[in-house]
């Protein structure tokens, strides 16, 4: 369906009030954006669909907030203190510093050669810049330092002196701060295997080059689940919420042609993991990463353990059987998702004639005005008004009254409202009102007393 | 209602899901806390309900989420890099640090003086602590450092240097990120005033001795409302407001008499100020403020259009009068105002003969489940599981068959959940459950068909 170039998108987000730069009148800040009011409620949409259906619904799962900032030997066990690096190169002539892993695969991809060049050592791929004169993006100069190492951990300083005792970190993910809890929710929840818990929540990574619009940002939003099970069952539960995680995608509109599923190779996987799958989506930029699920076997809890001393075994309460859980983990960001959404729902539409318009073919469910009020006349403001005041106790709904109703449905197309609700002369008599589907146009006339109802329906996933 | 003590409430969060120590198995990380799977549900509710009344039902407000991570600018327009900053001293015999001002305050209300220090200069808190012999809370001494400043921003580095050109702070409120946003929201939204811009969020703030639980705790969240309207309008505004927020309150279930408006007098007023008032409530460790309601005319906009050149004037459409918009702010802490409500809804209940219990008389819009089910036996499981399953497309929901059903009252009296639904042999044939309601604990007979709208028509607020 969608076409959609970066260019009209991150235009579309602005003018319309989804995505704002960040601190614009200063300048910005290297990357950073602020949702504005459509784009706050599409992605408060977005995490409640998320909720929705993999807490509220499940049988499983539970929900945690963990705070942000850890006691850091958590990142010292997670492996994100020693390991949590990006390969980093200097050019000596302009000193634009590069991620050498990115340069080195653009570059090969431009020769039309397709690697994956993470996980290679540095002299490897010291080799590779050699071997395929790689030269700076910036300004073609084929001098560069030695391949660094480079930690994304931001690090703050917690307390009044800044000295290394008090160094805590910015979370990189919100997963460990489940791992932590793992005790604490299994006991206070009285929970058997199988069971997962989730969350939904900022994390920062200090990356080297941040881009393409929200789809890699330094601060960024996550919504993860850990869902421990029995070893041995761990494959059949990957499965399970691999296809789960599809599956939401697909329910909430995204294009099947526009999502693929990556499994990764044997030599790709973490050393831990016993299977991982990348959801990727087709951007304009080409196919990004929105949702990792891996089989993480149980890497996280033996960590865990090993550096606190708290003991992670569980206890069949049939068998008396005594393991450490296996987890499965769909990493999903909200951000990316929300991108993925948006571009997804874009369509420049041809109308008879030499009309046309943009349409944002968003799913109900995440639309953020659900419905949009339109008084005919401001002589109808009183009962156009009170159509607005009931609606907006269960959804949130727009008033407006500005222009033509032509106007006024172009303009609500372009931020996806799904129903345009006109109130006329007539409907002071007769208690009805003209109800406009985003996506067919057709118009439909219904009694005000059956809206609630129907917007009711139509959200509902 | 409520005579709880801090210790009942922490012990009840903590066993029953609702806050744990952050980082526990680590030692905990000081004055952090992990939300629970209850307390995330009680909290996400709480913030569902601000942004109902706040944004959704308000025909003046819209949402925001901006950036934790601004441009370092905007802290130097706010005030916040020149002005945010404790008086600290330290006791040279056993080497704590104190907020000079708060150890002061605590002294003299000991001995029955109630004073605000906040505000006065070095000089005179150290005249006050030499006069009133004021000695350390830890040691007994009286032999401190000086009085100095220190700054609560968090700083980080951002990009790959750590020099002071990449310094940027972890916002320390989520103010600003509005006031940066408001010719954006005005012009997307097409917003005339008055209009407000509310957003929820996370902010920072490096407290010297954080404490009373999810009190005051460096990593906190906010609801901020900043509603500009035309100077002179501004007093009546702060009146709306501080009414609005007060009903909240109120219509959520806080108890009336453990509630306070506390006016600023003149010489308590910031320099900018009009008008503020503090809506506190009354812990079990003393009043503490909940909601800071400010008129802080056109302060903020001044300050911003000083240092980024932007203009922030308003011009009317009828009159072309042009002005810089004064602003309301009411500004809520999320975990202060998730406390107050387990705080006021906790009741230890003595019941007929010896019994008692203990029930938490959260309003059910708050609550985080909105009802148990339960199976009378395990034979009715896959009945009762069709109970769950269809309430749980719409409502947080938990299932329980361990233990009898008087025990599962109890453990569900504890948590909060308003409404237990039995499900017994009868059930089978007639249709119909037990629902026992939790605060009379009076049970009725209803058919499941039923349930949906009860249940809807009882979370309504």
């Amino acid at each position: 369906m969608s076409s959609v170039t970066m260019e009209q998108l991150v235009a579309l987000a602005k003018h319309r009030g989804f995505i704002f730069p960040g601190s614009e009148i200063y300048g910005g800040l290297a990357n950073t954006w602020d949702y504005g009011p459509l784009g706050v409620e599409l992605k408060n949409n977005i995490k409640r669909a998320w909720w929705k259906k993999f807490i509220q619904e499940s049988p499983y799962n539970v929900g945690l907030d963990a705070a942000i900032l850890m006691n850091p030997q958590a990142w010292v066990a997670s492996g994100h203190v020693g390991n949590f690096n990006d390969p980093m190169i200097d050019c000596k002539q302009c000193k634009v510093r590069h991620r050498a892993d990115k340069l080195i695969e653009n570059a090969l991809a431009e020769k039309g050669i397709e690697m994956i060049v993470d996980g290679l050592s540095f002299a490897e791929m010291e080799k590779l810049i050699a071997e395929h004169k790689i030269v700076c993006p910036d300004c073609g100069a084929l001098d560069y330092t030695e391949i660094r190492q480079f930690n994304l951990m931001f690090k703050t300083f917690q307390g009044v002196t800044e000295s290394s005792a008090n160094v805590v970190y910015m979370r990189p993910e919100t997963a460990q701060g489940i791992f932590v809890n793992f005790k604490n929710v299994q006991r206070t929840m009285r929970k058997k295997l199988p069971f997962g818990i989730g969350q939904i929540g900022k994390s920062f990574r200090n990356e080297i080059t941040p881009g393409n619009f929200t789809f890699r940002t330094r601060e960024f939003e996550q919504m993860e689940l850990e869902f421990f099970c029995k070893p041995g069952e761990d494959l059949q539960w990957f499965e399970y919420w691999r296809s789960f995680c599809r599956d939401w995608l697909l329910s909430l509109g995204i294009t099947e042609a526009n999502m693929r599923l990556r499994d990764h190779s044997d030599d790709e996987l973490s050393h831990y993991s016993n299977a991982t799958t990348d959801i990727e989506y087709k951007f304009p930029f080409g196919w990004g990463e929105l949702w990792g699920i891996a089989d993480r076997t149980d890497y996280d809890l033996k960590q865990h353990m090993t550096h606190s001393g708290e003991d992670f075994n569980y206890i069949e309460p049939e068998t008396n059987e005594r393991y450490i859980p296996y987890c499965i983990e769909p990493s999903l960001g909200a951000d990316r998702v929300t991108l993925a959404f948006l571009i997804d729902a874009f369509e420049e539409q041809k109308l008879e004639g030499d009309d046309s318009r943009t349409v944002l073919h968003l799913h109900p469910a995440l639309a953020p005005y659900k419905a949009a009020i339109f008084p005919l006349s401001k002589k109808l403001s009183d009962g156009a008004n009170q159509v607005f005041a009931d609606l907006a106790k269960h959804f949130l709904v727009d008033y407006d009254e500005a222009g033509s109703i032509g106007k006024r449905y172009r303009r609500h197309d372009e931020i996806g409202t799904p129903f345009c609700i006109t109130y006329d002369f007539e409907s002071e008599q007769d208690g009805q009102v003209t109800v406009r589907d985003r996506d067919t146009m057709e118009q439909t006339r219904m009694p005000i007393s059956e809206l609630k109802a129907f917007i009711e329906s139509k959200v509902q996933f």
